[in-house]
């Protein structure tokens, strides 16, 4: 008897037809894969059909290469955007982050926890300062520093993307990383690339959004961790919260405040990304929480 | 053409095996059913698969009939507890009401604005007090005292189970009704009573919670909406939900800010009822909340 | 003996120095008064000190005129912004609406069963929608229609203002009034004028904020009551929150669940604004909620 | 010009009688203090004031031992419990833990970046796992094992003892320390010892809270920040929390999101603890968030 198998998921979208959901659970049934997770959505305005299904799969690599092929017929039939992918494979992800520490602390704790099942090559930074926290959790650290000026800057993020390249990652995580991603590596790394920025968008976009928030005299402020596109802080948003705050929190208190707010939003954001629970579709995601 | 269809659900469980989905989705192809929202659980303790579809079915009265005939065959293939129930149809449902009037007086009035699609045979109450509020929305109002004493009080439930047989409903809805609901009423409307509970359950079970809260001093006050059963405030959980209070609060004050958390945990709880999304397994429900 | 008091309440504002509280408190308790409550915050930026003192006076109308008149003097050394209410008053308010009526609804029910302590003269709308619901609860209802073209909208605005003017109100509330309130209108009732806005401010200001919302694909969706003053949904916000909504909630749904956050937000907004917990400081709010 | 002054803090409670307010700040501005907090609060049930009294006095050690020995004469006429704390004191904060880190791992970071103004002479457990995490920031580590054994245990909370003694503690936090707290030492440190409890009390006392969680099925899940006295999860709470689970998580899921609230939650507590916000009254607590 053979009980070896592979923990797979599959991620599909497509035009909405009669079927589809009978014709990919046969296909895995008939591949004796044991259908475990299912969500569906149709967006009934564009008429599109979403898919996520967690499946097992006996047998190893081969069967996996001969599932991939043959499935492939059906995914043309339904002119479907598909992708497997292995539950159990470790995602490769890289950090860039500046000077504040508190998003990546909190995810190198849950990491090393065991919670936050990835493998992270590098952190890369604009500064040393967050040097000694990185290298105590045995994990490289890389400082390219990024002057102001243009064609220093184009250098740094030269540099930059070369670190990254190495590293083979599957995911960026701009931890509080206080400087513009260049669009050339938005679309290098297209949907792969999730930052954290310090309000409730699309309120107070671009920088210092602690004081937009005490300027405006808000009574709660927020996070929001979302995809990294061409447009600053525009980006399909993947999830978001607030916490309250009162009128005698001076602006270094709501910094305070709101360290969880943002080590919580993109612990989530990050954590679906992982599980492929983010669909985008346009510049909104579809989020499979069962 | 036919355009005639009917939106239907299916839910059902049955132990877990490999095939089911696929075998339902193929079934409800093959009969032309265009399934439009689909949730699935597997409860890996005891081994059991939930599953809800809505799905359009071509034809009318005729063919669901056909349908639900031919379905029972692979229901019973795979030991399957099953309803099929239809999108469109308004549910009846009675309330019944002491003298708090706040979670009825919500209700009603999203049911008047259309967005609580049901129909109200009537609502019964141990007192009078909420009439004319009831009779505003031209909905029968049934007074039916509940004595204290033993036999007496028999007699009241006896005419209550009578209003409410009469009233054919397809749930009942206790919204503050002060009288522990005889365990035979809750034997023949098993899963189709529904309370509301002003407490964070399993915190303060029983009467006067908002004072239990205030004499142990908890920073937060809770409503549960639940099914109930013959064991008082311990049946299944289908909501709950919280709201901050400060040691300022006198009871009152908590009685007032619970009222809000009340109206939205009822109304959210029997929302996902009517909706075919809780199923009840054990002493806990699984709720498919897309 | 005398035992009548006066339940009062004291709001003042003024450069900060030593010994505010203790003249204030001393002036207080001379003229046989009980501190119940007290607030007091420092805005370090600008150096103001702002206060709020709940006490009983002994006597009636004339010894508070008397304690008026020499409070005067303490208020001149400090330069005070003051005024002393009445706890026990019972503010005139005078609601605006439109063609929705979940707030409107919400508030009258708190009203009719004393949660809401008020005297509701009147409730003018633009539409003639709400007159059923209005009159059941037996308040006069003006409908004064709003017309596009500018000369006949400054009419039916002169119109309401001497409905208004009429009623002699403490307080007008917007309950999703879907019109522009005049400038001259704001500034005749300067921080008397309550709006409830559907979205989280700054995000969405304007028409259809469920629309922006959805197009931007926000996870939280909310709702702020303010102020009104003459720009636009940029007044001082006395209150805010928030609710999840889902990738599967269409406009129509957010509506729906946005109901609920609206009608807390204005009711909680509301009850801070009666019980003088709000000072309007620049355009941002100090809350006294102990 | 004697530029020299000190940041204290009163907090102190008595029979409410008139003119406690103007006494103790005429007292204060007498000593040329300026006030720049405070909160009051009076019971109405037992008749009793609390305050917490926020000032600069200017001068250094001997103006306020005089301050003290003045202020008595006036504390003695209105009965008073009272203590005058330094702002600026860092509180020497003990911590024991057992082997989960994630709430020790969050508050040592938070000290580190400068957010949690303590000192930490050492953090005692029963175990070595956390030794690493604690000596990479600088803190000695003392591993009393805990034996099952009565005598044994006796000894071993003996040992406790007498390093927390040595350590000469303001405050102890057990940070998830899974066990009993002797009764004895509960009274040598009476409302200076701070629990963590992974449940939201009443609900789930004792051992695996989130098993019993589970167990109910609730739909939210809580952590609770109290005093810990000789009853086991009964002591005065300080703050509590809760965050959504569904169905279809695991008890190590609950766990997981579990961990953010608990953290949330006891940073929450100290912090109030810490900045002398929280009274204890009977089995509840005054808490001063202004």
């Amino acid at each position: 008897m053979n009980t070896e198998h592979q923990n797979l998921r599959l991620i599909a979208s497509c035009p909405d037809r009669i079927g589809i959901l009978a014709k990919v659970a046969t296909f895995i049934a008939g591949k004796g894969g044991n259908i475990t997770e299912a969500n569906q959505y149709e967006d009934v305005r564009t008429q599109t059909f979403f898919m996520r299904y967690g499946f097992k799969l006996p047998g190893a690599a081969p069967e996996l290469e001969s599932f991939k092929g043959d499935f492939a017929a059906v995914a043309d039939e339904f002119e479907m955007d598909w992708r497997i992918s292995n539950i159990d494979y470790r995602q490769r992800v890289v950090f860039l982050v500046s000077k504040f520490d508190h998003c990546l602390a909190y995810l190198l704790h849950r990491w090393k926890v065991g919670d936050l099942k990835i493998d992270i090559p590098c952190v890369i930074s604009n500064h040393e300062t967050l040097r000694d926290l990185v290298e105590w959790y045995g994990i490289p650290y890389h400082h390219v520093p990024v002057p102001k000026e243009v064609e220093a800057k184009q250098l740094a993020f030269g540099k930059t993307a070369g670190i990254i390249e190495a590293a083979k990652p599957d995911t960026i995580v701009l931890a509080r990383y206080m400087q513009i991603f260049p669009s050339w590596l938005c679309e290098t790394y297209r949907h792969q690339v999730i930052n954290i920025h310090h309000s409730f968008l699309p309120s107070f976009l671009g920088a210092k959004p602690y004081h937009q928030a005490d300027e405006r005299g808000v009574k709660l402020i927020g996070a929001t961790c979302h995809y990294v596109t061409e447009d600053l802080d525009q980006g399909p948003i993947i999830e978001q919260d607030v916490t309250r705050v009162r009128h005698s929190d001076s602006i270094e208190e709501m910094m305070r405040l709101g360290k969880d707010v943002e080590n919580v939003v993109l612990a989530r954001g990050l954590r679906y990304h992982l599980e492929d629970r983010v669909i985008v579709h346009g510049n909104k995601t579809i989020l499979f929480i069962d």
